[in-house]
């Protein structure tokens, strides 16, 4: 069986960046370690006046296709995951396309254009649709083009605000794919919950704590689902976890329960017996409450281990490098998170090839998706093409009061548009936003 | 190769219907022809107060498991095509997956649930990711549950007003489908069209002439494509065509374009010179817009011809049937065509099985596609399983006054909602909108 995966990949930041214990902790009169310890966050990106989820996309995808030398001709699909949506109707990917029209002979009237909407997992529905149409023999040779985008924002004060973030992830899927290939496998856990909603509103309602609950529930229902058409997981099944990242906080909570669940019935468990017992085992007990206190008790005590701290060193800490430093991409987070992984990696000058991933997506309301990938032979050239660290190092320092302005810009309900604020950046080489046309849609220029 | 495809279907009508030519008309002052004939609608159906697109996707959807004897198990995917999304995050398979969960003892948290949107075309665009995660192996033994559901309202005095509707149709799809087997080729045509937007709005904005244009631009370009890789399309190849419909008017346009185009270098053709002479080739004009008057001139004799006729009233005019009264229920709505010509077939006691079906979609913004569907054996007791003509009689004729308080109520601009306005008919076995939770989340009982 033919392989399929990721072929390449393209980030583009928004090119503002937030400090978040420098200009957001004292602006909030909050102890700066909130963020940086409790979220395990230091920065924001966002979009310069200029930007939006169509030039993010658009600008990573147009330097995806550069890269590979590929034409219009050679894309026959083009799907856009995004939460961040300005029309109820025509799809962000017709807007993407029409950008890349304006650099390109040819054009893209051949290719299938879709948008996916299921808060941040619809990044990776998108993949895996892109995954089936080739399986399925339906791509005539062509390659797709997935493009996860999202301009994460909440309503100012809201409990959110720290974990906002914007950028754009672009992903080439084809046969023999350059990065990784993907599992045919996949495990979901999914249900109806209202965790976090946007009911005709462009920011986000949050009930905070039930949102981490139902995190952490979905992705063991994933796990396990995945566990029933594999193999029982072992941690160190996995050169690298990439989990959707919210904020690093969570992927620290879920790395843990993650562990134990695998550790279980293994020689970890074994091994860290004289240390911190064995598992709590739910037969054990009397009542539901006093397993799961058990169960924390032993998490808490598990993650307290050398042999767990340096597994979630090797294995989850290089995925959140990235997310550190620009918050919450939604549909793009987890692929940043395995980006991170990969140029971490790269640094390091391990090899990969052959190594698996595990690779766990997720998005409010509420599923978890879980897969495997294995690290093809052409992934260190690829990533070493990225530029990831020249763009965040280039974002402009926003104050406190810019950011109020930017905040202002790129909030719907706020009537100052992009007109009133200046952009704090010069576009160069790149799509922009060129104001509204008279039906209302929004407009799109290349500047050299 | 295991045949896929559509295994069966079902739909829910709005439960309220507006008649055109007796209501509508006389209350806009306008002469009742414009619409039977010029549009060629009798009626739109629209949701009655505690309806929605969840609540009609969701009876549509449990009416097909219960015929089908399913329970939650059997259904691996869930996927939901909408422009009438109510949450810019949780997508409405969620809630659909949550109303269904009322009333088995199953539930759906093993399924994969989404959520596409591209105007009209994306209920086609989730039957093929459905089609494609099956042949990509990924199903597990399961099948897919495509829901197609829209309340299409323009806003008041809007043109599009009188081609509105509301209804659901759900799609069963699986290996060794019961009714029609989907082909693997397909053709696209699409671009990035300002023709019909919704920015950050609930109603459309159209540019009506343009729409028209697009729809037949885009549906020739995928037609083009389509043969690209399978043989030129004849006429006679397809015992129907079920082309999306907006208003059947539209696709009288279409099917004469796709006939004239068909039937170029054919015997249809040659047997039609004597009558209207031989199509214009481009070839033999000086001009762009010399040739397309000629075209256009030769289209008109066209439609004329008796050879014409025949078979638009064999393969076109039995597609819209359904469509003329109810309305435009945008994704649904070629998914409707499909249904309103099995259903004439089975009417007339026609032996379908093993012909062939050309399916056109289109979504504004603009993107048409072609495939081709072999009918299956099955297909008849599946039909006659339907009670479509039922539902539609059923609904309750509504006052040009009560329309007008319908149509605030399912605007989400009105404050009114549905509190201020008695339900027209009693809910009875089936979901039904209760109202709105602490974050804002509709919420939805099932009514014995």
């Amino acid at each position: 069986m033919t392989s399929v995966g990721i072929d390449a990949v393209e980030i583009r930041t928004g090119k503002l960046r937030l400090d978040l214990p420098e200009t957001f902790a004292p602006a909030q009169g909050d102890d700066p370690g909130k963020y940086t310890k409790g979220l395990g966050l230091t920065a924001s990106s966002f979009p310069d006046v200029y930007e939006d989820i169509v030039t993010m996309g658009a600008n990573a995808a147009h330097a995806l296709m550069e890269r590979k030398g590929l034409e219009p001709e050679d894309i026959g699909r083009i799907d856009v995951a995004t939460e961040s949506a300005f029309d109820n109707s025509k799809p962000v990917s017709t807007y993407i396309a029409g950008c890349l029209e304006q650099v390109y002979d040819g054009d893209f009237h051949h290719a299938n254009k879709g948008e996916r909407k299921f808060a941040c997992i619809s990044g990776t529905q998108s993949l895996d649709d892109a995954y089936n149409w080739i399986r399925a023999g339906r791509n005539r040779g062509r390659a797709a083009l997935v493009i996860a985008t999202d301009t994460a924002l909440y309503a100012r004060d809201d409990p959110g605000e720290a974990t906002q973030g914007a950028g754009a992830v672009a992903l080439l899927v084809t046969e023999d794919p350059d990065v990784v290939e993907l599992s045919t496998e996949q495990g979901y856990g999914s249900a109806d919950e209202t965790d976090f909603l946007k009911p005709q509103q462009q920011f986000p309602s949050v009930d905070g704590k039930r949102s981490v609950q139902v995190y952490l529930s979905r992705m063991r229902e994933a796990i396990e689902d995945f566990e029933s058409v594999t193999e029982p997981i072992h941690p160190d099944d996995f050169a690298f976890i990439p989990f959707h990242t919210p904020f690093p906080g969570m992927v620290r909570k879920a790395a843990a329960l993650g562990y134990r669940h695998a550790s279980r019935d293994t020689e970890i468990e074994e091994r860290l017996a004289d240390e911190i017992g064995r598992q709590p085992r739910y037969e054990a007990f009397d009542s539901e409450e006093a397993f799961r206190e058990a169960a924390a008790d032993y998490t808490d005590d598990l993650t307290d281990t050398d042999l767990y701290r340096e597994w979630y060193a090797e294995t989850v800490e290089p995925t959140l490098t990235i997310s550190r430093e620009v918050g919450n991409w939604y549909t793009g987070s987890v692929h940043v998170a395995r980006i991170s992984a990969l140029k971490a990696a790269a640094e390091d000058g391990v090899d990969l090839a052959g190594e698996k991933l595990l690779v766990g997506s997720y998005g409010s309301g509420a599923q978890a998706e879980i897969h495997a990938e294995t690290v093809q032979s052409g992934w260190e050239d690829e990533i070493a093409a990225l530029d990831v660290d020249e763009q965040l190092d280039a974002r402009y320092e926003l104050t406190f009061d810019e950011y109020e302005d930017v905040h202002d810009v790129h909030n719907h309900d706020e009537d100052a548009g992009a007109s009133d604020t200046d952009q704090f950046t010069a576009p160069e080489q790149e799509f922009v936003f060129d104001g509204w046309g008279r039906m209302g849609e929004r407009k799109y220029i290349y500047v050299e």
